[in-house]
C-alpha cells in the first residue's frame, strides 16, 4: 500500500481515512465538501475543545473522535492539519511517528516559511510526506458550525513544496484540493508568505486597528455625551460593515499569523504608514486634484481586481 | 398653496413633481423609491452630463430632463441635490431664485458642516427652506445604472436642521425618507461630520490608501519577476475584496469630502496612525498576549456593531 495508490487513480480520487486535526470552519469545511462529493470514507476529528468535536459529529462533518492527534492520524490515510497556525509544529511532533511511507500530511496554515521550516525540523527524514498548503478562503465566522461544502469552490489553494517533498504526495493533495472545487497553485513558501502579508494580513490587521479606534470613540462619545452608546453604531453603516468584516475572524488564528508572518507583515505594515500619511498631507493641504487622481487610480484597480476574481465565489475571507 | 399642504397629509405624502440634481446612484434610487411607492407625481432631471440624464430617463428614474438647475428647480415642489457635495454651494445659488416659500430643497451630501454654512451664505432668509440631509446608504457601483427602489430600506437618513429651517418643510423630508423606508435621525451638523468621518470617510481612505499599497506592490513584483500582475491579484481573496469595497467609490464624490470634512477627518487620520502604530509594535514584540485581546476586543465589538444593523439591508456602502 505504498505511495498513492490507496486514494485511487484518475477521476477516482478518493480518501479511505481522513484525519482532521482541529475541525473548525476550514477542516469542517474540507471535510464536508470531500464527504459530499464521495470522496472520503470516515473522517476522524481531534482537537482541544471536546464540544467542538462533538458538535462536529451532530453536523456529520466527522464520523469519530480520537483522543489526540496521534491516535487520529494512526487511523488515517491522509492527515489534514486545521488549528491555528502556531500549533503546527506541535502538532506535527504529535504525528510525525505516524508518518510513515503510506501516510500523508497536509495543512492549511496561513503562514507557510514558519510550517515549511518547523516540518523539516521535526519530520526530518518524513518531511516528504508532508505537503504544506494553504486553501486560501474563509468567512467572517468561525468554528465549525459555520463550516460548509462550498467554502473552497473557485477558490485558490496554495501549495508550498518542501525540497524533498514526495511527488505522490504533492499529486495526492493537489488532487484532494481539485476535488472539493479548488484551484491549486504552487508557490514557494517565502512568496506566499510575502504576497499574503499584503493582499490578506494587512488587510486583516487594518480591519482590527479601525474597530479598534471605533470603539475607543464611540465610549469616549458615550462618556462625553453620557448618551450610552448608540449614535457610532447607528452610523457605522454598510461602508464600516464590510471594511471591518475580517475583524470578526479568530483572535488566536490571527494572532498566531501576526507571530509567525511578522517578518512579512512589518515591512508592508510600514509601507501602508507611508502611504496613510501621504494621503494624509492631501488631504490637509486641500489637494483635491491628487486626491481624485489617486482615488481613481484605486478605483481602477479595485476594478481590475474584481474582473480577475472566480465566479460564483461564496462570501468569504482570510 | 403655502407651507406643506401640497405635499399631502396623514399617509397621502405625494410630491408632484421632484426635481434631482445630479442624477446619479442617490438621486436615482431616490427618484425609484419615491415611484415605485406612489409617492411622486413627476421628476424632473438636471446635471451635467446629458449622457447620464438621458440613461436616467430611459431607466424610468426621470420623467424629464432640466437644461440646467435652475429650470428643474422652477418646476418642481421639492429639490433634492445628489450631485457631489463640492458642488453643493453652486447649486444652492442656482437653485436661490427659485426657491420661494412654496418650494423644499433637501440634499444628500456626507458633509454637513460645509453645506449648512454655504446654505446660510447662499440662500439667506431662503435658508429656512432647505432641510440639510444625509441619507447613509449606498454602494461599490456609482452612477443611475446603479441606482435601486430598495437603496434607503432600513438605512439612517439623518437631518441636520439649521437654526432657523421652517417646521414644515423639515417634517416634509422626514416624511419623504420614511416613505422610502429610511429611519430618520436629527444631529446637529457638526455630530454628523465628527461621526461620520469615522464610520465612513476614514474606512474609505484606509481602502483607498490599501489599493493603493497593493497596486504599486503588484507593478513593482510583475516588474521584478517578469511576471505579470497575475500573482498578487489571484492572492486578493475575500478578505481583500471586502475590506477594499469601499476603495471602488466614486472619485470625484469622495475628493469632496475629503476637502470638505478633513477638519474632522485628519484627527481620526492621526488617531488610526497611532493605534496602528502600538499594534504593529505589538506585533514586532511578538506580544501574543496583547495581539490576542486586541483581536478578540475588536471582534466583539464588531459583533455588537452587527447586530444593531437594520434588518434585510441590501448590499451598501458609503
Amino acid at each position: 500500500m505504498a505511495g498513492a495508490g490507496h486514494f485511487g487513480r484518475g477521476p477516482a480520487f478518493h480518501i479511505p481515512a481522513l484525519a482532521v486535526i482541529g475541525v473548525g470552519l476550514i477542516g469542517g469545511s474540507l471535510a464536508l465538501a470531500l464527504k459530499r462529493r464521495g470522496r472520503v470514507g470516515r473522517v476522524i476529528g481531534a482537537g482541544r475543545s471536546r464540544a467542538s468535536l462533538e458538535k462536529a459529529l451532530r453536523l456529520g462533518a466527522i464520523d469519530a473522535i480520537a483522543a489526540h492527534p496521534a491516535e487520529a492520524a494512526q487511523a488515517a490515510d491522509l492527515i489534514f492539519l486545521s488549528a491555528p497556525v502556531g500549533a503546527t509544529a506541535g502538532l506535527l511532533e504529535a504525528i510525525a511517528p505516524a508518518l510513515d511511507a503510506d501516510k500523508i500530511a497536509t495543512d492549511a496554515g496561513s503562514v507557510k516559511g514558519g510550517v515549511c521550516a518547523a516540518a523539516q525540523a521535526v519530520l526530518g527524514a518524513r518531511a516528504g510526506r508532508f505537503v504544506p498548503g494553504h486553501p486560501v478562503a474563509g468567512k467572517e465566522h468561525s468554528g465549525v458550525g459555520a463550516a460548509s461544502a462550498d467554502l473552497f469552490q473557485n477558490h485558490n489553494a496554495v501549495i508550498t513544496p518542501l525540497a524533498h517533498t514526495d511527488a505522490g504526495a504533492l499529486e495526492t493533495v493537489r488532487r484532494m484540493w481539485r476535488a472539493v472545487g479548488a484551484r491549486v497553485i504552487t508557490l514557494p513558501p517565502e512568496l506566499h508568505d510575502q504576497v499574503l502579508a499584503l493582499t490578506s494580513h494587512l488587510p486583516h490587521v487594518l480591519a482590527y486597528a479601525m474597530v479598534d479606534l471605533f470603539a475607543a470613540s464611540a465610549a469616549a462619545d458615550a462618556a462625553d455625551r453620557a448618551a450610552g452608546p448608540g449614535l457610532y453604531g447607528d452610523m457605522a453603516a454598510g461602508g464600516f460593515y464590510d471594511f471591518t468584516r475580517t475583524a470578526s475572524s479568530d483572535a488566536e488564528m490571527w494572532r498566531d499569523i501576526c507571530l509567525m508572518n511578522r517578518a512579512q507583515i512589518l515591512p508592508h505594515l510600514a509601507a501602508f504608514a507611508g502611504r496613510l500619511e501621504r494621503l494624509g498631507q492631501l488631504i490637509e493641504q486641500a489637494d483635491g486634484a491628487a486626491l481624485e487622481r489617486l482615488f481613481a487610480a484605486a478605483r481602477n484597480t479595485r476594478t481590475q481586481v474584481a474582473e480577475r476574481r472566480p465566479p460564483a465565489a461564496p462570501a468569504t475571507s482570510t
